[in-house]
Parts: structure tokens; sequence; C-alpha cells
């Protein structure tokens, strides 16, 4: 593949600086070739743009007669995702519906879809247009799975759950498991029988062996535009909202409620039945016991402001120092009365 | 499926008030249409008993009068539990054995067993009667799997490992993969075989993407009635206890032996080669480092006594203006002293 | 399997003590049998010396006369696992290639490889001599697999990604899915492609569920000989180096560079783009926000030196009884400023 530098410009409406070069590819600053594009985002690389080999870099109009050909952009990390996408090849080459595969003859499976080698596809499940289903992955019965979607290898999809347009569900992903309830009995816990589903909206992403529990009753639900990292759980009847972005190994405890634009960092814990409130961000590893109302930035086990986890934090280490210090006191101020009565 | 409510009563038992309607259906108490049922266990959603549509609750004797129709119990959530155990249907519409399969003739399958197709059974493995194995799971050499059990898609239970009767194991949950154990040699970790084997007892539950390894020498066990999430890591040659609740992305480090009844909430880590006593309940996202002797409920990293962690966390955040008062103190204090000595 | 102890110790160029009997197996001190051997290393356990029946102990040599039978062995632990090596049984008996598999006709297939029924293997993939490919495996596209190398069931290797000699990728293993980026559009999140790829080199062991995305543009990269645990995360463009130890739920963000020996133990995180130095060792459930540029223990969220660690987690249960004391501290100085004033 290979492209004008002006095709660029045109295709991201933008204006370009210098010769009008071939691109054949993209690349870090440090890393890029002659006839690679790269970009800056990241103002702390600016030092990069005096020794780069980029043939071209996207960056804000302020540096760009620091480079001898610029895409000049207010947004280059937008900007080179997208010239990214020009260049970037699709995961898979497998064309059509193999022959290797079970498909339930009630399975409705629309044009243009594409389903690898020894996938399983349920009673009334639907496939919408050119979805692509790698190999090794369950759909049970009376799923749909919506247009454009992509479902990687070894993906389960338990059956009623359903997914809409383009998401991605990355390898090992496991939508609609029983979530974990169960009611006690005399002597042993009796399962509480899982009979809801999962609902998962349009451009959500679902990172690699992330797993998201169906309902007990109604629905577990992840809003449109939300995109998940690896390895993330959530519980049964949770409902994520819109656009939120949840990173990996966080697990979120079942009848939680995420509002929009929620970011929770990497490992953050959330317990259950709580309510998150719309543009929360949580810093990584934290742990959150109640609601949070109010939109900002909270970390800590249990949370608290950011910014005053940041001093507890520094303060954490001198806690000893701190301890002995009062003990210290505490004898001055016993070696001051005694001075006081002697008086 | 429908039943009267006269026969959801004799099922469960219990009496019933009001008329004998016919119930399609379970649901919660605000989300429940009129030919469903509901319960009311925690005692915080009772505001809703005057607006549910519900056809009838189940609730304890106290609130018999609120509804006009009710079945009486002493466990509103078991009772609720079994009723939707009356409604539920499994998961999965496949029968008999798929020749899509692979199936290793010295392999012994019992009568009345599902196995959907891609499915692996290694030679001499025994798959007990009436048990289902979903597709893209793997069984190796060897392995005993009991009576009821259900395999959902994609789960490895690898060579030698043992099943008891009615256990579920969820997608993509890996039984017996080699433990984590190396041998320091001059300039590299060799790697120490992992010989041993996994037990799992009767009637546990296994959530998706959990990890059991098998043992170095010896056994991994888990005990009879043990529940355990999704994506719970549990170490070679730990022992668990029978009727414990291991919550999500729990971690259990080698040799570890958990007594019965143990309740680990989510994303708590336990350090290898240690001792946790029965009855035990640990807050999530706890981490222990010791041997925990006696029953009781335990929080914080590493863990204390619930009570002082719940004091010492609203204490935490006020730690940096703690420091500056010691500051302040310390000072007041050496004019104390001048002010005496001037005096 | 049998060996007489003399062959044992000739395989380990060892010197042994008493009758030349022949061994069966290999086991702990508590459970041997008399015709198994065993080892002491962990020095908690040389009590069971006098009750152990095993026909034989490997130890080191200021305990040889505790036992009738021993190997004399500067590295007990070391020579168990190699005598262990003895005894074991490789996992899996299926030979040759299964014809229930899809390869790809542009595949090469080397001499000895293993390929289970129902795994798929891309255009262009290469898997390397001798190496073990178990069910339920996907290989994409211009896959590089070494020899010797050994992929469990259920194992996914994403197009492009290659993999050195001897490596062990375990059950439910995903390589190569998509790092976690995205660029903020107006009112959406934009998907930046991921087309970089991961490289692990030779002789290292990934554990079962353990992701490892691949990278932005360029690669992620684990160095040789490094072990990873179960269900680790690994984030787009890490560089992990050689030796290395990551236990079980390691999380580490994207483009982080961690040294050769490091160690971090287990639900361990490790924020983005920070630089962990050689022969570190990290405590577990520690959360690193800030480079570590020297060697040495480290423990805490955020991390601090492990033996202030330790002080400040026996503190940490004080520090409600710490703030009273400071309250009631606060009031003496007061009493005590009123008495000097009013004498």
């Amino acid at each position: 593949m290979k492209y004008k530098l002006s095709e660029i410009a045109s295709f991201l409406n933008r204006e370009f600086t210098g010769e009008d070069i071939e691109i054949r590819g993209c690349n870090t600053l440090m890393d890029a070739r002659e006839d690679e594009i790269s970009f800056l985002a990241n103002l702390k690389y600016a030092t990069y743009l005096s020794s780069t080999r980029a043939g071209a870099v996207i960056l804000s109009p302020e540096y760009s007669d620091k480079v001898s050909r610029a895409i000049i952009s207010d947004n280059p990390y937008l900007d080179f995702a997208k010239v990214v996408s020009l260049f970037a090849k699709e995961q898979g080459e497998f064309k059509g519906i193999s022959e290797l595969s079970y498909i339930d003859p009630t399975a409705k499976i629309e044009a243009g879809v594409t389903i690898y080698p020894f996938v399983y596809i349920g009673p009334r499940a639907y496939i919408g247009k050119n979805s692509k289903i790698f190999s090794g992955t369950y759909i049970g019965e009376d799923v749909h799975i919506g247009n454009e979607c992509i479902l990687y290898p070894n993906v389960t999809v338990m059956g009623g759950c359903s997914i809409g347009n383009r998401v991605i569900l990355h390898p090992g992903v496991v939508i609609g498991a029983d979530g974990f309830g169960f009611a006690q009995a005399d002597t042993k816990r009796e399962k509480f029988p899982q009979i809801g589903k999962v609902v998962i909206e349009d451009d959500v992403e679902v990172g690699a062996n992330t797993t998201i529990d169906r309902a007990a009753l109604g629905e577990t639900k992840i809003g449109k535009g939300t995109k998940i990292d690896n390895q993330v759980q959530i519980g049964h009847n949770v409902q994520v909202g819109d656009n939120c972005v949840i990173v990996a190994q966080v697990g979120i405890a079942g009848s939680t409620k995420i509002g929009n634009n929620v970011i929770l960092a990497g490992q953050v814990g959330v317990g259950g039945h709580l309510n998150i409130a719309d543009n929360v961000i949580v810093g990584g590893k934290s742990g959150i016991a109640k609601d949070i109302k109010r939109p900002g930035i909270y970390s800590g086990i249990p949370v608290m402001d950011h910014s005053t986890f940041l001093k507890m934090s520094t303060t954490l280490p001198k806690l000893p120092e701190m301890r002995k210090e009062i003990v210290r006191l505490k004898k001055e101020i016993e070696d001051l009365k005694n001075q006081i009565k002697n008086k």
C-alpha cells in the first residue's frame, strides 16, 4: 500500500507542507523510515522532531517549521489514527462460510458473513451482514449478532444474548455465562438460576478473555460506544453507560450502574448495587465501596478525591515515623507538666 | 410455561394468599408484569410492594397484607430461587453425540451424555451419565467427569484431572494447566515438571475463564459445594474446603489451605503456603500475607479486623492533615519549653 | 517407570548413600512411599526427615546422616526438579496431524509436528519441528512458531506474531489481540488500529488465560527465559526483559519497559510508559505509578521500599488511635498554655 502525501492530507481534510512524496507506512518518530508518516501528540516527544527520519509528520501548527514535510492538524493523534487505518490490514484472510463449521438449520446468516472452521451456531441465532466469526467461537440459541461485527477466535456467546452493530469481541471473550448467585439453604448453597441475558449496544469493543455475565432476571447492559479492555469482569445485572472506558482487569460486581463517559483505570474494583455518576474517572487499582454521586477524579482503597489520595500516598511511608513522633511528643508534654507542677 | 399460584405454593410447601391466578414468569418487584411472580428479600425494596404490578410476591409473614397475592415464606430468596428454576430453560438445545467431535475409542461415555461438535475427548477419559459437553471443550487423557456435569464451551480439562458429580464449568475454564514452579539453575530457571493433578468434588461451580492449576506433586483440591466466580486463579497444591464462596478475580497462591465455609470477596489475594481457618470472611480487594487462625471478618492490605479496617479507612484521607498537626504540636511544645525556661 | 538410585545419582552427577534401591516415583517428604524419592529444600520441613517413608531423599550434606538413603546435593530443589522430569509424562497422547484440523495449503509444517483435531492454521504460518498444537487453537496468517513449542488447547495467536523455540503457551492464552487504543473524536472514541505484533523469545512460558496484546506500531516483546503465570495482562508495546518472573494476575499497561531478572508477585499493577530497572522485585498486590530506577525490593500502593512498607503496614491499623492521640495531645498543650499563662 502507498499513498501520496497530498492524498493523505486530502483524506484528512488538512493542509500539508513540503514536497509531495509517497508514503508507504506509519510509525513512531523514533522508528519511522523515510517513506513512513509519523505524528506528534504527546509533546514530550517533540525533541525527536529534529532527529526523526520520517517522511512526514502530522503535528499542530506551532511545530510545522520543525520538519520538512508536515500535515497540520489540531488533533494529530486522531488524524494519525485515521491514517493508520488506511494502512491497516484486517486480521484473517478466510472467506465465505466454512463447511467445517456447524450451523443449525434454523439460524439466519445474512449476506457477506464470514464463518471460519469449527464455529458452532445454535438454533434461531442471527448473524448480521458482513460479520466475521473466527474459529472456535460458540454462538448459542437465539443469539442476535448485528452487522459488521468481528468475533475473534474462541469467543463464547451464550443463548439469548444480543450484540449490536460494529461490535468487536476479542479472543476468549465470554458473554452471557451465568451470574454468580446462590441462595443459602440449610446446609448448602442453592443455585439461583440466571434466566436474564446480556445486551451489548453498537460500537462496543470487548478485550481478550473479558467476561460479562448474564442477568439473574432482566439484562446486563453495555451502552453504545463503550470500550472494554482485556480480562475485565462484569457481574450480572450491571448496567454500563455509553462511551465508557474500562481498562484491563477491572471487576464490577452485580447490579451496579455505571454512568456515561466513565473511565475506570486498570485493576479497579467496584462493589455491587452501587451507582457511579456520569463523567467519573477512577485511578488504577482503586476500590469503590459506595456510590459516587459527582463527576470528578477519584483514587484509593476505598476511593477518595484524587488530589487527597496523592497527598495521602506521599505521607503513607512516613506513618511509622509519625507514630514515633507522637510518642516523643507525649513524653515531652509529660515532662512539661512535671516541670510546671514543680515550679 | 405456566403454573397456578397454588401449584407453586405447593411445590414450595408454603401457604399462599389471594386469588389462585396463573403465573408465567419471575421478575423483580420493579419489572414484574401482572402474570409474573416476584419476591421481597432485601428489605430496602419493601417500598416497591405498593407499586409493583407483580401477580404475586413471595415474602415473609409480616408483609403479607401489603399485596393482594402472596406466598408466605421464612426464606423468600431461597424460595424464589426455587420458583425461578421452574421457569428456567437450560442452556443449549443440542442432543446426542456429535459426529463432528473427536472421541478416543478408549474413552468411556455413559448413557444420556450430550457432546456438541468440535469436542476432543482423550484416551481413557470417562464421562458420567447425563453430562453435557459444549463445543470447543478439550478433555485430556484419563480425565474423570462425574454424572450430571455441564462443561460449557471452550473449557480445557488437562490429563488426569478428576471432576465430581453435578459440577458446572463455565466457558473458558482451565482445569489442570501446569502450576508455576521453577528451580533456579546457574543462569536460567529450570521447569519443575508439574506431575500432580486437580480434584474437584461434587456440586462445585467454576466461573468463566477461571484457572485451577494442577499440583506439582499430589493434588490441588476444591471441596464439595464450593462456588467459584469468574477469573479466579487457584495455584498448584491449593486445598479449598467445602462450601466456600470465592468471588471474581481472587488469586490464591500455591500450597495454601482454605478451610470450610470461607468467603473471599472480589479481587482478594492470598499468599502461598498459608492456612485460612474455617468460616473466615475476607472483604474485597484485601491481601492476605499470613495465616488466619480464627473465624471472623477481615479486610485490608494486609488484612486486619474488618472493624479496624473501617475506622482506618475513614482516617486515611486525614493522614496529610495529621502530619501537619504533628509538626504544629511539636512547634508549640518547643514554644512552651522556651516559655517555661524563660520564666 | 523405574530407576535405580545409583542411576539417578549418576544422572545428577551426585554421590548417593545407602542401599541401591529401585525408585518408581517422586513425592513430598510427607506423602512419599517406600519406592519414591523426595527432597529437602525448605528447611522448615527438616523435621519430616525422621518420619518420612521416602526410599531416598535429595538433600544438602549436613542432613545426609538423618536418612538411610540420600543423594547429596548443593541444590536439592533443582536436582529434584530434574529427577521429576525423569518420571514426568508429557500431556497429550495424540500423534501426527489430524485430518479434522484446517491447515491452509500455504502454511509450512516442519517434521515431527503434532496437530490435534479442530486446529486452525492460517496462510503462510510456520510451525517449527516437533512442536505440538492442541485442539481448539487458532494460529493466524504469517505467524511463526519455533521448534519444540507446546500450544495447549484453546490458545489464540493472531496474525503476524512470532514465537521462539521451546515456548509453552498454556490453555486459553491469547497472543496478539489488539492493544487498547482510541483517539478522542468529537462525540466518540475512534479506534487506533493496532498494526504492530507480538514477539516472544525462546524458552518463555505463558500461563493459562494470560493475554499479551499486539503493539499499536512496532512490537510487544517478551525476552528469553521469562516465565509468566496465569491471567497476566500485558498491554501493547510493553517490553519485558529476559529471565523475568511475572506471577498470576499481574497487569502491565502499555509501552512500559521491564528490565531483566525482574520479579513481579501476584496481582501487581504497573502503569503505562514506565521503566522498571533490572533485578527489581515487587511484592504482591503492589501498584507502580513511577519509574523504578534501582534494583531492590518494593511493595505497596504506590510502591515504597519493602522494609518501609512492612513498618507502614504494622502501623496502619493504629491510625485511628494515632488520630485520637493527636487530639488528646493538642488538648493537653492547650491546658499547659493556660497553666503557664495563669502562673
